[in-house]
């Protein structure tokens, strides 16, 4: 194999979840994700530290759409509007652009309660960054906290019952979530 | 000493807690932990599988509370509103009687990212016993599930203040959360 490895971290990536899905991530080694792929395992760690991190890598894009699709929302729409208007902008541009990614992925953290655990945490940082974004639009701290944090509920629930498949686009899906969010929450 | 041993899970409780406080969780050792409470190590190991599971035993009983809780609420209460008469519930009856322990623990959770990633996933189980409970009251799945999960929020914020310290009692922060909450997500 030559050192010209195109797009090495996407191969490895795709290799990555089609073995989690089809031995479980526990059993997957290194090795075995690199030959999938094609490449050097040495060529794995130039990309990623271990084996858990393909799956938790490159949330930064995402934070920065959440950031601005916060920020970007109509003046008058109310802390949890605006972190609807997040959260559709991230599915629209990120989730649903990678979607056999995002599925198979929620497919593995089923499935493993240490990796589901790690990625509850992942949405309170998701949550923190959009509470950042609301106090700047002039939402007091603990209204930005509590609307960013339920948004997060609307994402789980809207989120796994994408990943089981049956709709195509998420999108529609959260919207369903927000209004059982609101309904639940209605007086 | 003695086969007689008096209260030993409570004592061994008592002595993690502290060491996890004073050394750090990860730098001390079940050895310590026996040698504190005055038991053996093998005393330790006939209440607890491992350290970590000092932190995280005991939550069966949490559990029945907030179910009845849940159940006790008024027929007229919302979805929420019964969430809320469970965690106030939860408050006064489990958490504000053993509130040295939990605040300790808080601390402890919050400075071990490991820990308060199992600690959300902790949450999501509580969430999982109250949305059945108001399922139980007729509340459709969706929204139970929406107003269960939006609790824990409530839960978390009202909490991590409490083990700050400032305030000696849970429910006012709890009722204080309730209000953020629904000012978050008035429309």
């Amino acid at each position: 194999m030559g050192r010209w490895e195109p797009n090495a971290p996407g191969r490895l990536t795709v290799a990555a979840l089609d073995l989690y899905v089809e031995r479980g991530y526990e059993q997957t080694t290194v090795a075995e994700i690199a030959a999938r792929a094609g490449v050097t395992e040495r060529t794995f760690f130039r990309h990623f530290t271990d084996k858990r991190e393909v799956l938790f890598d490159g949330s930064s894009g995402l934070i920065e759409l959440l950031v601005d699709g916060t920020a970007s929302a109509p003046t008058d729409a109310s802390p949890l509007e605006a972190v609807q208007v997040a959260l559709e902008v991230a599915a629209e541009r990120f989730f649903e652009q990678r979607a056999d990614f995002a599925r198979k992925r929620q497919r593995v953290l089923a499935a493993n309660p240490p990796l589901a655990e790690r990625e509850l945490m992942k949405l309170t940082t998701f949550a923190a960054a959009i509470s950042g974004a609301l106090r700047d639009r002039g939402v007091p701290a603990a209204a930005a906290q509590m609307a960013a944090e339920a948004g997060m509920v609307a994402l789980r629930v809207a989120f796994s019952r994408w990943a089981e498949g049956e709709e195509e686009h998420l999108t529609p899906l959260l919207r369903e979530a927000f209004a059982d969010l609101r309904a639940a929450l209605a007086p």
